[in-house]
């Protein structure tokens, strides 16, 4: 369709998410194939819903777009409201799901820990990892200048926030490798600010992983990896969804647009719940069309494959400039809520004398 | 197409902005008509574009979709890059503009001024009417207080934040009410955050008009007006777009989409400076598809009006609440730079004595 | 002792709160010779003193150096740790003892409320009226644009930042008195950052009266009344220290010292908690050094009067120009946590329906 | 005086500054009387004093209470009053002074640098040296990454700012250390908060040292040098004065009040501009009552030494807990505007390509 290729990887649906690769993959397989290799499991509760994601293999890899290991995600449409009551208790479910995460990927109780708070705090889209770090209950240096007067049920912690390339002139890795040389962690724990292929999910969703931070993955992209290959130990990736890109957003609203025409031709029965009958957008994102109705609702437009609808959105877009990374207008206060929701659930993760009764008190 | 009706106004084209609606009129009804009762005039200089827009009747007003007034807009799409040399540029031209624009509208050298700054402080996208009134050289205490002190040059100018609705629970047009009775200054200028019809324009436009500021428009949805007849003195609007909302995103992304597309069709020849040959936005947005091209790349979609496209796209977003205003992830600094630059011009605007080679000493 | 002698009433002993005034007042009389027409009662419980004076006439008034009315305050030594348990608490009894106060002071339970944060929101000593009001559950515009869907148990609250003189080039009372004509509230409550004696009341410290704001009181040195006088509605005045000059510094420092010096000499015992066996602040504030000893251990500056100490330090300070106003290094959290802490508590005192329990999922 | 005595040299008079140090030495010795081994050049113009002062050996190391090495500071009264064309003198000037300082000190042109900014981000009067590095043009990742790409006339420079040990748990020489092992610089630039001696330097002193950093000086107590026996290559160590500690100012306030007495006996003539015709600070300062006079004035106090005197005030002010530390009211623009000035100066020292003219446009 273009003569001008271009590589396509770019325009490929940037998932950060095992949980939306997962959606994806089974909507392409449909529900009653099960794709070989990968173990969900899922639990809605109080409005929280949790999966835990396992990847065995490659095959289930490929399949889901993200490499294999262990994978847990909080799903919390109502974090963005703002309720501290839900907040609480998302911190108190984080907390119980991250210590559950830290046995299965084998870190002892009395393992020592860097948190690596990811990105750049002076774009407030871009900062909740040092926010995270901020709000981190640092123990290390008690450890070190006298360790006889550390209470029981503390753990080893130290955090830093290493900055971005683009402010620091030095690649995040080996700014991180460089202190963990010197501080000597037993495993590293990564917050950072992912993209979000939806709306919906920017300050919503919590995804933690066994696999690391990725290259190219990250609001700020990430040039190098932060895993246990690059840093030798364990690094396990917590990352929040704070931005969507244009792009994803106006692809998003095409295939929802045409889902709805084409729900609505094909007479398929929509949300009872809705005072207009209209479709959710789960509903939305679960059709189909068939490939009649992608032609009849949108022309040649509609007959494009996904990869080649985002590179044409991207072309199209290009001269627009770099500016199309885009993020709620709350920003702020989505921001600040969330970092403070997730360190205190990491504060009592890591230190058993930490409860969510007493971590106020432990931190600023 | 649709049998659950609503208010179609809310999907409306919401533009805020005079030169985009005289934009949108010229493109409906061609260059070679002019549109009665409208005059404009444009000149492009070191990276700027100035336009002035007189209105003079409803005719005028109704096709371009603002009230009758004199409107001035400058478009620096340059802004966003950070360059302060061309802030330095911007301010003074802005003075230049400013100081013109209150000789047309009849504001006296000595008149009195209250300015303000519309907007939510704590929501950075938001907080630009509150960061202009910050940088604002006020002198109406020193006029009160010891009137033989303040050298020739100065005007009294005192200016307000007075906050939004949610925050403080009173309307803000009574508060700027209440505010004038005491202060009894001779005319208003009022700063406002605008939601734009498109992201290039966010924080690289910045609009100067004498209707006041309108129900309904701005970031925070004024729910009551701030001009000559509710105020009773002479009200100047200056308003910039920080934000646009996911809708238009989606909508100009379509249709940019479509114009792409027909235009390849119809072997139309683009920017010859594009290395891959690509339209350029503007190629885009000056493009209208045929009939025939819409409904072959777009099928049922593309044969809808502009309203009901935005309906369409409106009510499927729906479900995704109301975090649909977007902003570049940018935002802070973006913001803060603007404010500077335009409170700049203003203080060079309003005292003789101050210019731009002095502005800087005299705030802070 | 000087021959250019400047109005002494600028050096007097600044004291914002009763408290300090009623201690100063018992030190000059004694224990044992209460002072007419001044009554008190004082509690502490928890890490927290509570203290209610209530000041009945002109003898009473001129004593302590307030006006009549009545009063009460929270001293916290604990707060400035920065822990979150006793801030609770502290929210928790400030709301108590707050409601308790608008009983007495004959607020009824419905009565309209306008909070006004003064202060600057920009120099953040001065910030913490402003961010008062940022956290405060206001609900006027419920109550005025849809009165039958506001559940039982709420009052109408509104609220202001008014900003101050030097921003805003207008009076804040002016701007409190336009806003009252227009949102028509039964009372104020108006929250202020004082100048303390002493640095360790420095955000400890939480002072509540009937008798509003006075002109001259305040860091941002109120040029004119906030009162049931001049507003027409009662006033409630909270305020808190967060700043304290280098001349209090610099002359408690120099009493302190003398105190010291004098006990040493006159073998009074000390603290015995103390290693060291030295006296403690409150021992040395309590100690009234002879006149022989004044002499004897600071010479001709020990046979100053206190106002003329005032007066000498003042003016040899002077040079250094105006910023003589001090406060400690976490400014920034001690503000944040306090303006938190407290509105919590006002919150909870000023709708039945919020409580500890659910005051944060009220508020942002 | 005193049974229980403690370490002296924790209440020694803490002078972060060699031009402090230099002062009193002279003050000690007599003008006549040159210190051995330290040679001093001054300089006014423009309201900015410039120093600069060599110590070669140890016996002028210890006369002036620094390690010997080349010192230059600026003094620049006038830049508390927000002026920024005071602020764009002064960038310009400690750019050229820097530039030459390099060259004394045998840093090559071509050399590659790290900039360091010591200080805690989130307490504002720690943060300069953040605030410095944000402001830092860092190019080293483009002579990484594109090296055919850089410009002539610009230099490779990285910059970071590794935290303080409360909230990393890291020793901050030890992040210094690990990021130089990774990043590989020729040398070292380290910003640093300092404590000063006296109110009127806070934020209108700049002082540059080879010497690096030493443990226990700056606001934040760094507890490990920098400097390049540790470290390994040159560091070259800028500090600010941004706190006081009350101490300090007590003491100088007694000081002051002492001279200011004694020379009204001893009929001493006053600073002549002064409306009341007194003293300046200045002339305080350099005052040294005789003997008598201290006695006389001051009783048994005056006739304490210097660091009895200190003792003797931190002792009695220690119940007061460790908040003693001060800073002036208006530290949040203080801060801010210093660190863009001194970080302008930086850019257009380290870069040709860099000056005045365009460095807003390099810089964020």
């Amino acid at each position: 369709m273009n003569e001008h290729q271009i590589d396509l990887s770019q325009y490929a649906v940037r998932t950060d998410l095992a949980r939306e690769g997962h959606e994806m993959a089974t909507q392409r397989r449909g529900e009653d194939s099960p794709i070989p290799g990968v173990y969900i499991e899922e639990n809605t509760q109080d409005g929280i819903t949790t999966s835990w994601i396992r990847i065995e293999n490659q095959e289930g890899a490929a399949e889901i777009g993200k490499v294999p290991g262990l994978y847990f995600t909080l799903e919390v449409p109502g974090l963005r409201s703002g309720d501290s009551g839900l907040e609480q208790r998302v911190s108190q479910h984080f907390a119980e799901q991250f210590h559950h995460f830290m046995d299965e990927v084998g870190i002892a109780p009395n393992a020592t820990c860097l948190v690596v708070g990811l990105g750049n705090v002076n774009v407030t889209a871009d900062a909740l990892g040092p926010m995270v770090v901020r709000h981190t209950m640092v123990t290390r240096h008690l450890f070190e200048l006298a360790p006889d007067q550390v209470s029981d049920g503390y753990r080893s912690v130290c955090g830093v926030a290493p900055g971005v390339l683009g402010t620091t002139g030095i690649e995040t890795s080996e700014i991180v490798r460089g202190i963990i040389e010197k501080a000597k962690p037993d495993f590293v724990i990564a917050f950072d600010s992912l993209a979000s292929r939806a709306l919906s999910r920017v300050n919503t969703t919590i995804q933690v992983a066994d696999t690391g931070i990725h290259p190219g993955s990250g609001v700020g992209n990430n040039r190098q990896a932060l895993n246990k290959e690059s840093l030798g130990i364990p690094v396990i990736a917590v990352g929040i969804p704070t931005v969507v890109d244009a792009v994803t957003i106006a692809h998003n609203v095409i295939d929802f647009v045409m889902a709805h025409l084409s729900r609505e031709i094909e007479g398929i029965k929509n949300n009872p719940l809705d005072p207009y009958n209209r479709p959710s957008i789960q509903e939305l994102e679960l059709h189909e069309p068939s490939p009649e109705s992608k032609s009849k609702m949108l022309g040649m437009y509609g007959e494009l494959e996904q990869n080649e609808k985002r590179q044409l959105i991207h072309e199209v877009l290009q001269p627009l400039g770099q500016n199309l990374i885009v993020t709620p207008k709350e920003v702020d206060s989505f921001i600040a809520n969330m970092a403070k929701t997730v360190a205190n659930g990491l504060n009592c993760a890591l230190h058993e004398a930490v409860t969510m009764d007493n971590v106020a008190s432990h931190t600023s």
